[in-house]
Protein backbone atom coordinates (compact mmCIF):
# COMPACT_ATOMS: atom_id res chain seq x y z
CA UNK A 1 0.00 0.00 0.00
CA UNK A 2 1.29 3.53 -1.15
CA UNK A 3 1.52 6.10 1.72
CA UNK A 4 2.12 9.24 0.28
CA UNK A 5 4.16 11.99 2.23
CA UNK A 6 4.07 15.45 1.06
CA UNK A 7 7.30 17.85 2.70
CA UNK A 8 6.37 21.31 1.47
CA UNK A 9 9.62 23.30 0.81
CA UNK A 10 9.84 26.66 0.15
CA UNK A 11 13.04 29.25 -0.11
CA UNK A 12 14.86 29.91 3.16
CA UNK A 13 13.41 26.65 4.80
CA UNK A 14 15.94 25.68 7.91
CA UNK A 15 16.94 22.35 5.63
CA UNK A 16 17.40 19.99 8.80
CA UNK A 17 13.51 20.43 10.06
CA UNK A 18 12.83 18.56 6.84
CA UNK A 19 15.33 16.18 6.06
CA UNK A 20 15.49 14.93 9.85
CA UNK A 21 11.75 13.57 9.19
CA UNK A 22 12.37 12.75 5.54
CA UNK A 23 15.70 10.00 6.48
CA UNK A 24 12.89 8.43 8.71
CA UNK A 25 9.60 8.84 7.30
CA UNK A 26 10.98 7.53 3.61
CA UNK A 27 12.11 4.46 5.45
CA UNK A 28 8.39 3.26 6.15
CA UNK A 29 7.31 0.73 3.85
CA UNK A 30 5.15 1.61 1.05
CA UNK A 31 6.17 5.20 2.11
CA UNK A 32 6.20 8.03 -1.78
CA UNK A 33 8.17 10.77 0.16
CA UNK A 34 7.58 13.68 -2.39
CA UNK A 35 9.21 17.36 -1.95
CA UNK A 36 6.46 20.37 -2.90
CA UNK A 37 6.11 23.96 -3.08
CA UNK A 38 3.70 26.62 -4.45
CA UNK A 39 6.15 26.76 -7.69
CA UNK A 40 8.50 23.29 -8.27
CA UNK A 41 11.91 23.81 -8.59
CA UNK A 42 15.47 24.33 -6.46
CA UNK A 43 14.93 26.29 -2.98
CA UNK A 44 17.48 28.03 -1.38
CA UNK A 45 17.98 26.90 2.65
CA UNK A 46 17.86 30.05 5.32
CA UNK A 47 21.74 30.51 5.52
CA UNK A 48 21.63 30.53 1.50
CA UNK A 49 24.36 27.87 0.79
CA UNK A 50 21.74 24.72 -0.06
CA UNK A 51 19.23 24.07 -2.69
CA UNK A 52 16.66 21.27 -2.28
CA UNK A 53 14.27 20.72 -5.08
CA UNK A 54 10.63 20.90 -4.86
CA UNK A 55 9.36 17.71 -7.80
CA UNK A 56 6.14 18.60 -7.65
CA UNK A 57 4.16 21.68 -6.79
CA UNK A 58 1.80 22.05 -4.22
CA UNK A 59 -1.50 22.16 -6.71
CA UNK A 60 -0.38 18.60 -7.96
CA UNK A 61 -0.65 16.72 -4.56
CA UNK A 62 -3.95 17.00 -3.25
CA UNK A 63 -4.43 14.42 -0.73
CA UNK A 64 -1.07 13.03 0.88
CA UNK A 65 -1.46 11.02 4.22
CA UNK A 66 1.18 12.58 5.71
CA UNK A 67 1.74 16.14 5.09
CA UNK A 68 4.89 18.08 6.99
CA UNK A 69 5.22 21.49 7.38
CA UNK A 70 9.17 22.49 8.30
CA UNK A 71 10.01 25.87 9.53
CA UNK A 72 12.38 28.38 8.79
CA UNK A 73 12.33 32.31 8.05
CA UNK A 74 11.00 32.11 4.55
CA UNK A 75 7.87 30.41 5.88
CA UNK A 76 6.50 33.77 7.23
CA UNK A 77 4.94 34.52 3.62
CA UNK A 78 3.24 31.23 3.58
CA UNK A 79 1.23 32.31 6.36
CA UNK A 80 -0.64 35.08 4.25
CA UNK A 81 -0.61 33.05 1.39
CA UNK A 82 -3.97 31.61 0.53
CA UNK A 83 -2.90 29.42 -2.06
CA UNK A 84 -1.13 27.61 0.31
CA UNK A 85 -3.21 28.19 2.90
CA UNK A 86 -6.25 26.52 1.29
CA UNK A 87 -3.95 23.42 0.28
CA UNK A 88 -2.59 23.15 3.78
CA UNK A 89 -6.42 22.96 5.01
CA UNK A 90 -7.48 20.68 2.13
CA UNK A 91 -4.80 17.87 3.02
CA UNK A 92 -5.59 18.25 6.43
CA UNK A 93 -9.07 17.63 6.16
CA UNK A 94 -8.24 14.16 4.37
CA UNK A 95 -4.68 13.46 5.95
CA UNK A 96 -4.15 10.50 8.30
CA UNK A 97 -1.94 12.98 9.82
CA UNK A 98 -1.02 16.42 9.99
CA UNK A 99 2.70 17.39 10.67
CA UNK A 100 5.24 20.37 11.56
CA UNK A 101 8.54 20.95 12.84
CA UNK A 102 10.16 23.99 14.48
CA UNK A 103 8.13 27.07 13.36
CA UNK A 104 5.92 25.10 10.63
CA UNK A 105 3.78 25.53 13.09
CA UNK A 106 2.94 28.53 12.48
CA UNK A 107 2.31 27.94 9.05
CA UNK A 108 -0.30 25.10 10.49
CA UNK A 109 -1.70 27.83 12.92
CA UNK A 110 -2.27 30.55 10.02
CA UNK A 111 -4.11 28.00 8.81
CA UNK A 112 -6.80 27.73 11.34
CA UNK A 113 -5.76 23.72 11.92
CA UNK A 114 -4.24 24.20 15.45
CA UNK A 115 -7.48 26.38 16.91
CA UNK A 116 -7.58 25.10 20.64
CA UNK A 117 -5.60 22.32 19.88
CA UNK A 118 -2.68 21.24 21.71
CA UNK A 119 0.90 22.11 19.61
CA UNK A 120 4.94 23.34 19.89
CA UNK A 121 7.38 24.71 18.18
CA UNK A 122 10.89 26.23 18.46
CA UNK A 123 11.11 27.29 21.98
CA UNK A 124 11.61 30.85 21.00
CA UNK A 125 8.38 30.76 19.22
CA UNK A 126 5.97 29.45 22.22
CA UNK A 127 4.27 33.00 22.31
CA UNK A 128 3.68 33.12 19.14
CA UNK A 129 1.91 29.89 18.37
CA UNK A 130 -0.45 31.06 21.52
CA UNK A 131 -1.44 34.32 19.32
CA UNK A 132 -2.19 32.06 16.76
CA UNK A 133 -5.14 29.96 18.45
CA UNK A 134 -3.25 27.05 20.00
CA UNK A 135 -2.24 25.92 23.11
CA UNK A 136 1.69 26.06 22.80
CA UNK A 137 2.90 23.44 25.18
CA UNK A 138 6.73 23.15 25.62
CA UNK A 139 7.41 19.43 25.10
CA UNK A 140 10.08 17.95 22.07
CA UNK A 141 6.99 16.21 20.44
CA UNK A 142 3.05 16.80 21.05
CA UNK A 143 0.02 15.21 19.89
CA UNK A 144 -3.43 15.72 19.40
CA UNK A 145 -5.65 13.63 17.64
CA UNK A 146 -4.12 13.44 14.18
CA UNK A 147 -1.61 16.47 14.72
CA UNK A 148 1.88 16.01 15.87
CA UNK A 149 4.19 19.06 16.22
CA UNK A 150 7.48 18.61 17.26
CA UNK A 151 9.95 21.35 18.68
CA UNK A 152 13.38 23.32 17.24
CA UNK A 153 15.20 22.32 13.98
CA UNK A 154 16.30 18.32 15.39
CA UNK A 155 13.18 17.98 17.08
CA UNK A 156 12.03 16.84 13.61
CA UNK A 157 13.85 13.32 14.48
CA UNK A 158 11.71 12.64 17.26
CA UNK A 159 8.65 13.52 16.19
CA UNK A 160 9.05 11.58 13.15
CA UNK A 161 10.00 8.34 15.02
CA UNK A 162 7.06 9.07 17.06
CA UNK A 163 4.99 9.20 13.75
CA UNK A 164 6.54 5.98 12.21
CA UNK A 165 5.38 3.73 15.21
CA UNK A 166 1.57 5.00 15.04
CA UNK A 167 1.70 4.51 10.96
CA UNK A 168 3.73 1.34 10.57
CA UNK A 169 4.36 -0.35 14.07
CA UNK A 170 7.15 -0.17 17.14
CA UNK A 171 9.12 -2.35 15.47
CA UNK A 172 9.37 -0.78 12.58
CA UNK A 173 9.99 2.97 13.97
CA UNK A 174 12.51 0.87 16.52
CA UNK A 175 14.62 -0.84 13.11
CA UNK A 176 14.61 3.07 11.21
CA UNK A 177 16.21 4.22 14.60
CA UNK A 178 18.54 1.47 14.67
CA UNK A 179 19.37 2.20 10.61
CA UNK A 180 19.61 5.61 11.21
CA UNK A 181 21.94 4.98 14.00
CA UNK A 182 20.28 7.54 16.70
CA UNK A 183 21.53 6.81 20.07
CA UNK A 184 22.26 10.58 20.58
CA UNK A 185 25.29 11.60 22.33
CA UNK A 186 25.10 15.21 22.11
CA UNK A 187 28.91 16.66 23.28
CA UNK A 188 26.87 19.41 25.74
CA UNK A 189 23.66 19.43 27.82
CA UNK A 190 22.78 22.95 26.42
CA UNK A 191 19.86 22.06 23.74
CA UNK A 192 17.03 23.29 25.52
CA UNK A 193 16.56 26.64 27.23
CA UNK A 194 15.85 25.29 30.53
CA UNK A 195 19.67 23.24 30.45
CA UNK A 196 21.30 26.09 28.83
CA UNK A 197 22.89 29.26 30.34
CA UNK A 198 20.89 32.24 30.22
CA UNK A 199 22.66 34.18 28.45
CA UNK A 200 23.01 31.84 25.65
CA UNK A 201 19.14 31.59 25.96
CA UNK A 202 18.97 35.16 25.38
CA UNK A 203 21.42 35.33 22.78
CA UNK A 204 19.28 32.76 20.64
CA UNK A 205 15.66 34.46 21.17
CA UNK A 206 17.18 37.70 20.17
CA UNK A 207 18.54 36.45 16.96
CA UNK A 208 15.25 34.81 16.94
CA UNK A 209 11.77 36.14 16.54
CA UNK B 1 37.90 34.94 8.19
CA UNK B 2 36.10 33.09 6.25
CA UNK B 3 36.39 29.45 7.06
CA UNK B 4 35.49 27.36 3.82
CA UNK B 5 33.84 23.79 3.98
CA UNK B 6 33.02 21.92 1.67
CA UNK B 7 30.56 18.80 1.62
CA UNK B 8 31.12 16.00 -1.08
CA UNK B 9 27.87 14.81 -2.58
CA UNK B 10 27.05 11.96 -5.37
CA UNK B 11 23.75 10.78 -6.64
CA UNK B 12 22.49 8.36 -3.87
CA UNK B 13 23.76 9.94 -0.68
CA UNK B 14 21.98 9.47 2.70
CA UNK B 15 20.57 13.00 3.20
CA UNK B 16 21.01 13.36 6.55
CA UNK B 17 24.68 12.42 7.14
CA UNK B 18 25.09 15.50 5.14
CA UNK B 19 22.16 17.83 5.97
CA UNK B 20 22.99 17.27 9.96
CA UNK B 21 26.84 18.63 9.91
CA UNK B 22 25.83 21.38 7.47
CA UNK B 23 22.66 22.97 9.97
CA UNK B 24 25.45 23.03 12.67
CA UNK B 25 28.60 23.65 10.60
CA UNK B 26 26.74 26.55 8.36
CA UNK B 27 25.98 28.77 12.08
CA UNK B 28 30.19 28.46 12.69
CA UNK B 29 30.76 32.59 12.70
CA UNK B 30 32.36 33.15 9.45
CA UNK B 31 31.52 30.01 8.11
CA UNK B 32 30.81 29.49 4.04
CA UNK B 33 29.52 25.81 3.16
CA UNK B 34 29.75 24.75 0.02
CA UNK B 35 27.97 21.64 -1.60
CA UNK B 36 30.43 19.99 -4.13
CA UNK B 37 30.52 17.02 -6.45
CA UNK B 38 32.45 15.64 -9.58
CA UNK B 39 30.08 17.59 -11.71
CA UNK B 40 27.83 20.43 -10.40
CA UNK B 41 23.95 20.13 -10.49
CA UNK B 42 21.15 18.12 -8.63
CA UNK B 43 22.30 14.45 -7.07
CA UNK B 44 19.29 12.47 -6.03
CA UNK B 45 19.72 10.72 -2.80
CA UNK B 46 19.10 7.01 -1.81
CA UNK B 47 15.57 6.71 -1.71
CA UNK B 48 15.28 8.55 -5.10
CA UNK B 49 13.03 11.08 -3.45
CA UNK B 50 15.00 14.18 -2.95
CA UNK B 51 17.20 15.97 -4.75
CA UNK B 52 20.20 17.79 -3.24
CA UNK B 53 22.22 20.80 -4.87
CA UNK B 54 26.24 20.62 -5.51
CA UNK B 55 26.82 24.20 -6.77
CA UNK B 56 30.83 23.86 -7.40
CA UNK B 57 32.85 21.19 -8.82
CA UNK B 58 35.45 19.66 -6.67
CA UNK B 59 38.16 20.75 -8.97
CA UNK B 60 36.46 24.81 -7.81
CA UNK B 61 37.55 23.81 -4.38
CA UNK B 62 41.08 22.78 -4.13
CA UNK B 63 41.46 23.71 -0.22
CA UNK B 64 38.53 24.07 2.06
CA UNK B 65 39.25 24.44 5.30
CA UNK B 66 37.15 21.62 6.50
CA UNK B 67 36.02 18.44 3.91
CA UNK B 68 32.88 15.98 4.98
CA UNK B 69 32.57 13.26 2.80
CA UNK B 70 28.97 11.93 3.91
CA UNK B 71 27.28 8.31 3.21
CA UNK B 72 25.14 6.23 1.81
CA UNK B 73 25.59 3.49 -1.34
CA UNK B 74 26.45 6.43 -3.95
CA UNK B 75 30.08 6.61 -2.60
CA UNK B 76 30.69 3.33 -3.12
CA UNK B 77 31.63 3.97 -6.73
CA UNK B 78 33.64 7.36 -5.57
CA UNK B 79 36.04 4.63 -3.79
CA UNK B 80 37.14 3.80 -7.10
CA UNK B 81 37.56 7.12 -8.34
CA UNK B 82 40.81 8.62 -9.10
CA UNK B 83 39.72 12.16 -9.81
CA UNK B 84 37.57 12.15 -6.21
CA UNK B 85 40.21 10.23 -4.45
CA UNK B 86 43.21 12.46 -5.43
CA UNK B 87 40.79 15.67 -4.37
CA UNK B 88 40.25 14.10 -1.43
CA UNK B 89 43.94 13.59 -0.24
CA UNK B 90 44.74 16.99 -1.89
CA UNK B 91 42.38 18.76 0.40
CA UNK B 92 43.13 16.57 3.42
CA UNK B 93 47.18 18.02 2.96
CA UNK B 94 46.14 21.73 3.68
CA UNK B 95 42.54 21.15 5.40
CA UNK B 96 42.57 21.93 9.37
CA UNK B 97 39.56 19.14 9.33
CA UNK B 98 38.60 16.01 7.36
CA UNK B 99 35.88 14.46 8.18
CA UNK B 100 33.20 11.95 7.28
CA UNK B 101 29.48 10.34 8.18
CA UNK B 102 28.37 7.15 8.53
CA UNK B 103 30.37 5.14 5.49
CA UNK B 104 31.84 8.46 4.28
CA UNK B 105 34.59 6.70 5.98
CA UNK B 106 35.23 4.11 3.56
CA UNK B 107 35.77 6.98 0.96
CA UNK B 108 38.41 8.52 3.25
CA UNK B 109 40.01 4.97 3.67
CA UNK B 110 39.71 4.50 0.21
CA UNK B 111 42.04 7.44 -0.24
CA UNK B 112 44.30 6.26 2.36
CA UNK B 113 43.68 9.07 4.90
CA UNK B 114 42.60 6.93 7.28
CA UNK B 115 45.82 4.46 7.34
CA UNK B 116 46.68 3.35 11.21
CA UNK B 117 44.08 5.57 12.44
CA UNK B 118 41.71 5.29 14.93
CA UNK B 119 37.87 6.04 13.10
CA UNK B 120 34.29 5.09 12.79
CA UNK B 121 31.27 4.87 10.55
CA UNK B 122 28.11 3.09 10.44
CA UNK B 123 27.69 0.37 12.88
CA UNK B 124 27.30 -2.49 10.46
CA UNK B 125 30.59 -1.17 8.53
CA UNK B 126 33.22 -1.39 11.21
CA UNK B 127 35.20 -4.55 9.67
CA UNK B 128 35.07 -3.01 6.23
CA UNK B 129 36.66 0.29 7.54
CA UNK B 130 39.20 -2.16 9.34
CA UNK B 131 40.20 -3.82 5.52
CA UNK B 132 40.66 -0.12 4.62
CA UNK B 133 43.50 -0.16 7.12
CA UNK B 134 41.50 2.15 9.80
CA UNK B 135 41.40 0.86 13.13
CA UNK B 136 37.81 0.52 13.17
CA UNK B 137 36.64 2.44 16.82
CA UNK B 138 32.70 1.71 18.11
CA UNK B 139 32.07 5.42 19.36
CA UNK B 140 29.61 8.03 18.19
CA UNK B 141 32.52 10.60 17.43
CA UNK B 142 36.19 9.53 16.68
CA UNK B 143 38.89 12.39 16.48
CA UNK B 144 41.99 11.10 15.56
CA UNK B 145 44.51 13.63 15.08
CA UNK B 146 42.67 16.23 12.34
CA UNK B 147 40.33 13.60 11.27
CA UNK B 148 36.84 13.67 12.79
CA UNK B 149 34.90 10.56 11.99
CA UNK B 150 30.98 10.39 12.98
CA UNK B 151 29.04 7.10 13.35
CA UNK B 152 25.61 6.33 10.97
CA UNK B 153 23.70 8.88 9.56
CA UNK B 154 22.28 10.80 12.69
CA UNK B 155 25.75 10.95 14.27
CA UNK B 156 26.62 13.71 12.30
CA UNK B 157 24.85 16.05 14.22
CA UNK B 158 27.03 15.39 17.36
CA UNK B 159 30.31 14.73 15.15
CA UNK B 160 29.42 18.72 13.84
CA UNK B 161 29.20 19.80 17.02
CA UNK B 162 31.96 17.98 18.36
CA UNK B 163 34.07 19.48 15.46
CA UNK B 164 32.26 22.99 16.23
CA UNK B 165 33.53 23.39 19.53
CA UNK B 166 37.05 22.74 18.68
CA UNK B 167 36.62 25.30 15.68
CA UNK B 168 35.34 27.95 17.38
CA UNK B 169 35.04 27.43 20.98
CA UNK B 170 32.79 25.23 23.29
CA UNK B 171 30.41 28.74 23.43
CA UNK B 172 29.75 28.93 20.42
CA UNK B 173 29.06 24.91 19.79
CA UNK B 174 26.49 25.26 23.20
CA UNK B 175 24.71 28.14 20.95
CA UNK B 176 24.52 26.62 18.20
CA UNK B 177 22.72 23.22 20.22
CA UNK B 178 20.52 25.30 21.65
CA UNK B 179 19.46 27.08 18.32
CA UNK B 180 18.94 24.06 17.11
CA UNK B 181 17.04 22.98 20.18
CA UNK B 182 18.84 19.58 20.10
CA UNK B 183 17.90 17.91 23.59
CA UNK B 184 17.03 14.63 21.83
CA UNK B 185 14.23 12.23 23.28
CA UNK B 186 14.25 9.33 21.33
CA UNK B 187 11.07 7.54 21.76
CA UNK B 188 12.73 4.09 21.81
CA UNK B 189 16.58 2.84 23.08
CA UNK B 190 17.46 0.86 19.91
CA UNK B 191 19.77 2.75 18.49
CA UNK B 192 23.35 1.30 18.21
CA UNK B 193 23.42 -2.78 18.13
CA UNK B 194 24.25 -3.05 21.39
CA UNK B 195 20.65 -1.40 22.75
CA UNK B 196 18.10 -3.13 20.16
CA UNK B 197 17.09 -6.86 19.96
CA UNK B 198 19.05 -8.68 18.44
CA UNK B 199 17.03 -9.81 15.28
CA UNK B 200 16.44 -5.94 14.35
CA UNK B 201 20.19 -5.75 14.71
CA UNK B 202 20.85 -8.58 12.14
CA UNK B 203 17.71 -7.28 10.08
CA UNK B 204 19.41 -4.23 9.56
CA UNK B 205 23.38 -6.00 8.99
CA UNK B 206 21.77 -8.34 6.16
CA UNK B 207 19.29 -4.95 4.97
CA UNK B 208 22.98 -3.14 4.63
CA UNK B 209 26.37 -4.06 3.50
Amino acid sequence: MSLRIAILIFDRLTALDAIGPYEVLSRLPGSEVVFVAKEPGLKRTDTGRLGLNADAAIADVRDPAIVLVPGGEGNRPLMLDDEVLDWLRGAHETSTWTTSVCTGALVLGAAGILDAKRATTHWAYLDRLRELGAEPVGERVVEDGKIITGAGVSAGLDMALTLASRVSGETVAQAIQLGIEYDPKPPFDTGSPDKAPPDLVEFIRSSEG
